[in-house]
């Protein structure tokens, strides 16, 4: 597949997965934050999509990828972070998975550098992010991160086991087994429903799982009740009115299931990949 | 200014601005059409932007720029035709405006061959749009008219002439002044205020100065009722009961001013290539 499309369909997967609404939580298309819009995502989507190009074709390392792709997305919009966990995710599907599947995305997160994981950590203190969870031994955000990891020779697959508690990274080293069973969840509602609808039932059962990034910034007991109100509405068969009224609480608490928007970006991407179109 | 980043900034703006919100009688990301829906033009707003990005660098001449731009969105989406008039105003200013500015978009329409006009109307033929209204001489749906258009030596931009009750095509042979003010008001209020406030506001002064695609479907009078109802929304200083109702009736009717959508996307886009973001 030519590497400028496996771009091309990032950029859409990330247009059309900030654009499905409702997602309770998240910047959606009927919701905004106060300082990151979705006008932001939407601009960003399409800005990485060189990155993304590159990771596909080879020219770019998985570390020069993720970099590029936040220096892209950081000068394209002025809304802060929008896609650092979804280009953790894209960058090694684009360059395993349109010749290699999962195997291929895998085997490029293995063969990937410690200079990759000194790129990785640099883009993420370009991007603002608070930190990987999990990795204690390793303050990503200090000055000395990088002279650090290439010290000890630590690549980028193992700093990625070292984010055990970080739902993303750790897919990336557990054979993307969440962005697969999220691909395949959309994959079926697609075929029953519209494209909104099922990628919403999709993202429902990704925060049904588990979110990492509800557990970092709000504690295990929120995360355990979010996760039990999202079962909730999975077990009503997506009723509308509980989805709703979940929506405008976690819209209202400021509850942010990041790290599932980033799965049900992947497994857009996957199915646009495929061959699904809109 | 890289072509690849020109074809990338009118996938941003094309995104942009189908998602900008109240557009009354419009698809944005408030509202959908039966059958093309607002994810329909984010896939194709993407897909387009090799063909943008053809024409900046001159790779593609203007009539082989917009076939080629119909051919992506129609396989990169299933909601029919989204961007033709869009395209039929990115095309040319992607063409010369980044080096030339208006002057530069005008000689590139002014330098468009006989081959440009009968690629324009195969590509009209493709996107299954109704025709371009005023060239009465010439229709253009017509197996014949590409032939007719080669024994005539009718160049693109006579084509464009032809097409005087068309506000997008008469557009690109008045010195793009229509686009010209819509760019304008747009960076004005930018200035003052978000993103979508902005559009929304230039949305409502372009249709006020009339929409030939209100005028083609729905004849003379509808036409200028619809207008002063947008003066109304213009005079109030945009009020949004007044908005929200025009909007909900539009929406109601299926009154789509659609030349004007393509209007305000083309003056995103030349906010963002003179170094605007979101």
């Amino acid at each position: 597949m030519d590497p400028e499309e496996v771009g091309r369909l990032a950029g859409t997967a990330l247009a059309l997965e900030v654009s499905v609404t409702p997602k309770p939580g998240s910047v959606d298309r009927s919701h905004d934050f106060p300082d990151t819009r979705f006008e932001h995502f939407l601009a960003s989507a399409v800005a990485v999509e060189p990155a993304v190009a590159g990771a596909a074709s080879g020219e770019l390392s998985l570390g020069e990828a993720v970099l590029d792709g936040v220096r892209r997305f950081s000068e394209a919009q002025s809304g802060g972070n929008t896609h650092f966990g979804a280009l953790t995710l894209l960058i090694p599907l684009a360059a395993g998975y349109p010749d290699g599947g999962f195997e291929g995305a895998s085997l490029a997160v293995e063969e990937a550098s410690v200079e990759d994981a000194v790129l990785y950590v640099r883009a993420l203190r370009e991007a603002g992010v608070g930190g990987l969870e999990g990795r204690e031994s390793l303050d990503a955000l200090s000055e000395g991160a990088e002279e650090e990891l290439r010290e000890r020779g630590v690549s980028f697959e193992e700093l990625m086991e070292m984010s055990e508690g970080d739902d993303v990274a750790s897919d990336l080293v557990n054979g993307f087994e969440r962005t697969r069973r999220a691909a395949e969840t959309l994959s079926g509602r697609l075929e029953d429903t519209g494209f909104n609808e099922a990628a919403v039932e999709t993202f429902v059962e990704v925060v049904a799982e588990g979110d990492s990034f509800v557990r970092k910034r709000h504690g295990e007991e929120t995360h355990r009740r979010v996760r039990e109100r999202f079962r909730e509405v999975q077990d009503s068969g997506f009723d509308r009115e509980l989805l709703g009224e979940l929506d405008r609480e976690l819209n209202y608490t400021g509850v942010n299931p990041g790290s599932s928007a980033d799965f049900l970006g992947a497994a857009i991407f996957l199915n646009l990949v495929r061959g699904w179109r809109p």
